[in-house]
C-alpha cells in the first residue's frame, strides 16, 4: 500500500537555485528528495504547489509525495527535519488521501512582496530595499487595476508554456507596516516571475515614472517588454496555498 | 577644529565576533573605522554606547567619534554606507557638541530579545528558536521581580570589572507576537551578558524547571551559578540608546 503524504514547508530562499531540481544546483526540492530518500530507503518524487524561482522564500510551501515506508508520520517529521539544512523547515505533516495532488489540487496561492525604504542590514535577504520616495495610494490605485480575470502576459516575464495567460486574482493589497510596504496577492495562478514584474511596475508608478492609467494601458497591452523592472526575488515570499 | 559625529548603526551581528575590537577578529567597530579612516584619510577611533558580544544584533547602535575632515556630515553618510560591508548599515548621522560621548553620556538602553516557538528556516539567525512550551503568566510575573534597583551579580556572566552590579530597570516586559514571544527590557546600565541570562532563567521558569519564587531567591543570591543557562546571543538585539 502506497501512502500520500503532505509537507508544510517554510524556507529561506537565499541560497538555493530555487525550488526545482536542476542539474548540479542546490534545490529545495532535491535537498528534500535526498533527506527523504535516506529516512524511508526508497526513490522519492516531491510535487511542490509552486516553482519558486532562485532567492524567493517560503512560509509554507506545499508538497506532497508518496511512500510504501511504514515509517510513523511523527518520526517522519522529526528525521526529517534533523537530517534537513537550517535553511529548510518542516512546519507540518499530514497523511493525505492518495488522490492528493500538491499543484493540481491547488485552489490559490498567496503571495507577498517586502519593499523596504531606505538600507538595511538585519532584512537585506529579507526585503527589496528601494531607494525612491514612493506614493502609496498611487500604488492602491494601480492594484485595484488587477482584481479579477485578466490576461496578465503583460507581466510574464518568459514566454509562457500555458495554453492561456489568464489569471483571477482574488485579492491584492498594499499595506505600510513600519519602514516596510507590503504586497499582498492572491490568484488562482501565477504565471513565471509575475509578482514581481507586478512590484516592479507598481513601484514605477509609486515613484511616479507611470501614471496609473499607463499602468491600465500595460495590463491590457498584453505585452512584457510594456511593463517596468522585475523585482528582485530576495523580497517574495510564498505565503500559503489554498485547497 | 574637531569635529564630533554621532552615527546611528543598525549591524546583523551573526557575522561578527561582537562590536569591540579584537585582535585578528572581524568586529562592528573595526569596519567602521577602518572605512571611516579609508574616508577621512586619517586615524580615527569610535565610541560605542554598548559592547555588543557575538551575535548579537543592534537595531540603533550609537557611537561617535573625533575628526579634523571637513567633508560634508551627508557625503560621510553617503561614502560610509557605500565602504562598508552589506551587514552593517548607518542609519543617521549627525554633528554633535564636543562633549558628547556615547558610552558615558548615556542614560538608559534598551534590549529586546525574541523567542520563537519551535523551528524556523527564515529567522534562524535572528530569533532563539525553543521546543519548551512556555507559561507566559509565569515569566509576566518574574518580570516583575527585576524592575527597580538591584544588584544583578547573578545575572552577570564574567566577573564584573564593575565597582558594582546595580543596574536599574526601567522597563522589562513580555508580549507574544505571532510565533514569537518578546522580552523587552531597559535599564541605565547592564552587566555583561545579562539581558541573556535574564531571559535564560526567565525561560527555564516558563518551562517550570524554577518557580516565581526561586527565580526571585536566584536575584537575591548575587550568585552567577544559581541563575538558569544563557540565552543564544543571535535572539538578542540593541535596539535604542538614550541620552
Amino acid at each position: 500500500m502506497q501512502r500520500n503524504i503532505r509537507l508544510e514547508i517554510e524556507y529561506d530562499g537565499t541560497n538555493f537555485s530555487g525550488w526545482q531540481i536542476q542539474p548540479k544546483r542546490r534545490t529545495v526540492q532535491r535537498e528534500i528528495e535526498n533527506r527523504l530518500e535516506k529516512l524511508l530507503r526508497e526513490k522519492i518524487n516531491i510535487i511542490g504547489a509552486g516553482r519558486t524561482d532562485a532567492g524567493v522564500h517560503a512560509l509554507a510551501q506545499v508538497a506532497n509525495f508518496k511512500t510504501k515506508s511504514k515509517l510513523k508520520i511523527e518520526n517522519i517529521l522529526r528525521g526529517l527535519n534533523s537530517l534537513l539544512p537550517a535553511d529548510i523547515v518542516i512546519k507540518n505533516i499530514k497523511e493525505v488521501d492518495e488522490k492528493f495532488h500538491a499543484r493540481f489540487c491547488a485552489k490559490s496561492r498567496v503571495y507577498k512582496y517586502r519593499l523596504y525604504s531606505g538600507k538595511t542590514a538585519l532584512l537585506r535577504d529579507f526585503v527589496w530595499e528601494t531607494g525612491y520616495h514612493l506614493n502609496l495610494d498611487k500604488m492602491k490605485k494601480a492594484t485595484r487595476k488587477i482584481l479579477g480575470k485578466h490576461d496578465f502576459s503583460s507581466f510574464c516575464v518568459t514566454k509562457s508554456s500555458k495554453e492561456n495567460n489568464i489569471c483571477k486574482v482574488l485579492k491584492a493589497l498594499w499595506r505600510k507596516k513600519g519602514n516596510e510596504l507590503v504586497f499582498e496577492i492572491e490568484a488562482d495562478r501565477f504565471l513565471h516571475s509575475m509578482v514581481r514584474a507586478l512590484v516592479g511596475t507598481m513601484v514605477d508608478v509609486g515613484r511616479g515614472y507611470f501614471s496609473i492609467s499607463d499602468f491600465q494601458k500595460i495590463l491590457l497591452s498584453k505585452d512584457r517588454k510594456k511593463a517596468g523592472l522585475t523585482a528582485p526575488a530576495k523580497g517574495l515570499y510564498l505565503v500559503k496555498v489554498k485547497y
